[in-house]
């Protein structure tokens, strides 16, 4: 196997990338979705289930983590892969989205943040070298620096202001622990809001410091989708072609396929596990509500294309009637469902890329979801 | 496959029988433990589970199926198996116990029970020809009659009256699916309280009807362990030899090898799967709680003897984070250990009465649990 961090893209279908990423649990093909497992496991899913689905890697949440059980507890028990048995790759957030986006009050300077925690009020600070060593604890293979998340209603004097923080920040990161140190991936977060000239003096400053991969920070905020849309197209020609791209915490499937379709090579979001536990299932022909009246009586799996456990095995009604009796089973084949829907949209996407097919996959979705 | 209904008894030990009894959707060897999957489901569990814990037999409840979805319903399904995907045997109790347990205004007569739903406070009336069409819509392999189960504090005189109006509703069950209808089978169950001398009338009474097999009603509602041991010694013997016997949801890890001892064939109880949930862990060594703070930094699993998915995978300091994390895959790993632990122990009872070695089997887990 290479090293990790290398990066290879092996084949263009307009902008979008059909890429492998090492790293130390493992190659990572790209584009990829990464299931969510805030506190060390993706909401009522075992690792057999992800595995069986195939899922390449997930995520962990570095503020969550170190509140309980504790970045100090994980280290002594192999690491987030040796406490939760995953064996293959991980990322972590740095935390800082967590910081600047729950509740708690928190004083930011530039050593750092303090916040409090959610479970109990008790302080806490994190400083961009803090997060790097509770992520060395945790173990994760791709590692983020801490940024300042700046949401979409703040002013342009604060935005600008706070981009040049994170990116002294970024580099106390990297300084903190140097290419070479270990096996462990750092990834910087582009930042600057809606601006984008601020954008690119952001993307400019970090592109200096030897970060494995690059991401984009700071979307789907509460911005209009078009926003989004535009500033991703914008921002992703501009990033290191050698690098991997992550747009982080983005989105519906719809997203999804317009990120790659910029050359975006990453992604996360809670969307299809949260949605799940409200009932809402993606499937080839669009979203449906299992709770609704209508599926009372249907015999037909979420969506018939679908080949994941829940699809095989159980119908529209059974699958209402566990949602309305509240039943835990519910939770968990609802799960099921959306995050093998997710990874095998990335497939699908990997796929057609390799085959000069990736626009009509896109327009496909688009006609399904009603873009 | 033999007639359903079939029940060989192969061996002996001491009053404890190795059996078998042939259903419709497979045959059962016996002494055997029945988990409790309510409401189509057994909590957090999929049928995926059950197959890979070896699971032989689980129970539906005939109240719960009725109100929700509907045993209409269950009907246009593939009764409770093709709507839940469950291909092997299952046996339903009659409602009778939830009808007596659960709060509601009710009214009793000859006829049958009129009571209130616990889901919208509507009203029902269950008689005993009732509970046996809706039985047959759910489809179980085997079928429980109507009952009225008496509580501890009920005096003699009205143990006495209910018990005969028990068995005039097992007659009317029986006369409204005879031998021969179909191939779900229909036990009787015994009642008349903690009075020995009702309790042989109403089994003299219900063994000249011709059902499949028997059941104790009415113990483990409250009374002391010693009494109701007492109760299943003196009663199981007097009980056919040729027909399968059950002691309705009974209980501990103890009490199914006190069962077994008298001769009993068959348990099912909501134990193992609601402890679960409370966190409370059984283990070759005895009962554990995951809460609690020594599990903080526990690498061992929660049973070193255990070899079910949860304790080959994961550390008791794992399961006590996700317990206090209050997630979803903390009830599942725990409900799948503990009804694999279950399912185990009756494994061993088999296989112990096969070799003649019950009565050491008996006294290893009574050290454990500590009689």
């Amino acid at each position: 196997m290479n090293k990790p961090g290398t990066f290879t893209v092996h084949k263009k279908d307009g902008s979008a990338r059909r890429g492998t990423l090492v790293t130390a649990h493992g190659e990572i093909p790209t584009p990829i979705f990464m299931p969510v497992g805030t506190q060390g496991t993706v909401k009522s899913l075992s690792p057999g289930d992800l595995v069986e689905m195939d899922a390449k890697i997930i995520l962990g949440n570095t503020y969550h983590l170190y509140l309980r059980p504790g970045d100090d507890l994980l280290a002594r028990h192999g690491g987030l892969h040796g406490f939760s048995s995953w064996d293959r790759p991980i990322l972590t957030d740095s935390g800082g989205f967590q910081v600047f986006s729950l509740e708690g009050i928190r004083k930011l300077s530039e050593k750092g943040v303090e916040f409090r925690s959610y479970l109990d009020g008790s302080k806490h600070f994190f400083s961009p070298e803090k997060v790097i060593d509770i992520q060395k604890n945790i173990g994760s293979d791709i590692m983020m620096v801490l940024d300042e998340c700046v949401g979409f209603k703040h002013d342009r004097a604060y935005t600008e202001k706070s981009l040049e923080m994170t990116t002294r920040w970024a580099k106390r990161c990297r300084d903190h622990y140097p290419v070479g140190s270990g096996d462990q991936l750092m990834f910087g977060i582009i930042q600057g809001g809606f601006h984008k000239d601020l954008r690119e003096r952001s993307l400019e400053q970090l592109r200096d410091i030897p970060f494995e991969g690059f991401a984009i920070g700071g979307l789907s905020v509460g911005e209009p989708i078009p926003m989004m849309y535009d500033l991703v197209h914008h921002l992703a020609p501009l990033m290191p072609q050698d690098k991997p791209r992550y747009l982080m915490g983005v989105g519906t499937p719809l997203d999804l396929l317009e990120g790659v379709s910029a050359g975006v090579d990453m992604f996360d979001c809670v969307l299809p596990t949260r949605n799940a536990r409200n009932g809402t299932l993606f499937t080839s022909q669009g979203k449906i509500n299992i709770k609704k009246a209508t599926h009372r009586e249907d015999d037909s799996p979420v969506d018939p294309e679908c080949t994941c456990y829940t699809c095989r095995n159980f119908s529209r009604a059974y699958l209402r009637h566990l949602y309305h009796a509240r039943e835990l089973l519910s939770y968990r084949l609802n799960t099921y469902h959306n995050v093998h829907f997710y990874l095998n949209l990335m497939r699908e996407v990997r796929e057609s890329i390799e085959n000069g097919t990736f626009k009509q996959l896109k327009a496909r979705y688009e006609a399904a979801y009603g873009k």
